[in-house]
C-alpha cells in the first residue's frame, strides 16, 4: 500500500510539521485529507492524476459556488481516451442525440461539458456494439439520475456547512458512482431473477 | 493506441486466419468483439485484466441463464483494492447497513456477492471521510436502480437474441454505468444551478 510520503511526494497531501529529522506531526487536517484521498483511490477507482484534480477542485475556493461546484464534477468525469478514428460518425450522431435530451428536459448544460461528452461518448460506443437503439431508453435513465441529482443535492444542503460543501460535492460523486453502481447490479440480479428463473 | 496484435497477446481477441506469413484476415465475428474490446477498455473504462473477465463471463455458455447473467455482473463490479485496516469496524457496520437493505427491499442477493461488498466499501468510505449519514437516502438511490435495472431488463428482453444475451447484460452493465454517470452529473449541473444561483 503507497505510504503517507508518496501521497505527500504526488502532491495529494500536504507535507506533515517536522518535529525532527525523522518525524513529522499530523493534525485533524491530515488526517480528514488522507482518509479522502484514501477513499478516492481505493473506492472511487480514481487514479492519482484523478485524485490529484479533485484536491485542486477542493481547494479552488474563488470562483462562484455553483461555477466551482460545477468545475469540480467536471474534473472527476470519468476517463474517456477518445472513441478511435472508426467512430466518428457514431460520435456526432451521438452528440446530437445528447443535444436533443438536453433540450428535451430543459437543462442548461453546456454540449461541450465533459459530462456530456462522456455521455455521447456512452452511446456511440452503445452503438458501434450494436445496441444503437438503447437511445430510446434514455429518458428511462435520465428520470432516475434526476432523482439521485435531487437526493445528492437534498443531502448535501441540509448536512454539509460552506467551507465543506465542494469537497463533500467531489466525494459524494465519485462514491455516489459506485453506491450507485453497486446498487444497480444487485437489482439487476433481483430483476434477472424474477424474469428468467430460480435458484434450481 | 494498442493494435489488434496486443489484444490477440493479451487474449482479447481470437487470432485471425493466417492468410500469409505476414498477413491474416479477420471476419465479422472479429471486428465485432474489437469493437467490444474497445468500448469496454476506452468508455468502460475496464482494465485488460477486467475486459479478459468479461470475455470469459461472455463466453462461459454452460451454466443456467441467470446464473450466468449473476456470473457475468459480479465480474465487471468496479475494482475495490481493500478499505485499508483502519477502515475495519466502518466496514462491518456497513456490511449491516447493506444486510439490511437487502432484507426490507425483498432482494434475494447473496451478502457476499461482489455488489453488494462493493456497495458496503463504498458506504464505509463515504462515513470515514464523514458522511455516514448519507445511509439514511440509501433507499432513494435504491430506488432509482431498480428503475434502471427494469429498464435494463426491459431493453434486453425487447432487443436481444439468445445468443447475445450475455454479451448484452456485461456490455450494458459497464457502459451503463458510463450513461448514467454522465446523466448523474448533467443533472448535478441542472440542480445546482437552480438551488445556488444564475451565471451572473
Amino acid at each position: 500500500m503507497p505510504t503517507i510520503k508518496y501521497y505527500v511526494r504526488e502532491g495529494l497531501l500536504p507535507a506533515g510539521q517536522l518535529t525532527s529529522p525523522n518525524q513529522a506531526s499530523y493534525d485533524e487536517a491530515h488526517v480528514r485529507r488522507l482518509r479522502l484521498v484514501r477513499a478516492l483511490l481505493d473506492v472511487g477507482g480514481l487514479s492519482v492524476a484523478g485524485v490529484r484534480a479533485v484536491i485542486e477542485a477542493v481547494e479552488d475556493v474563488d470562483a462562484p459556488l455553483h461555477k466551482v461546484l460545477g468545475a469540480a464534477a467536471d474534473r472527476v468525469v470519468p476517463r474517456y481516451e477518445g472513441a478511435g478514428d472508426e467512430a466518428g460518425d457514431g460520435l456526432a450522431a451521438a452528440r446530437e442525440t445528447v443535444a436533443e435530451l438536453v433540450e428535451r428536459r430543459g437543462w442548461t448544460a453546456d454540449p461541450a461539458s465533459p459530462a456530456a461528452e462522456a455521455l455521447a461518448a456512452a452511446l456511440a460506443a452503445l452503438d458501434s456494439v450494436g445496441h444503437g437503439s438503447f437511445a430510446e431508453v434514455l429518458d428511462d435513465y435520465a428520470d432516475a439520475a434526476e432523482q439521485v441529482a435531487r437526493t445528492d443535492l437534498d443531502y448535501v444542503s441540509r448536512n454539509v456547512v460552506r467551507e465543506e460543501l465542494v469537497e463533500s460535492v467531489v466525494v459524494g460523486t465519485v462514491l455516489g458512482d459506485a453506491l450507485f453502481a453497486a446498487l444497480r447490479r444487485l437489482a439487476h440480479v433481483e430483476a434477472s431473477r424474477r424474469l428468467y428463473g430460480t435458484d434450481d
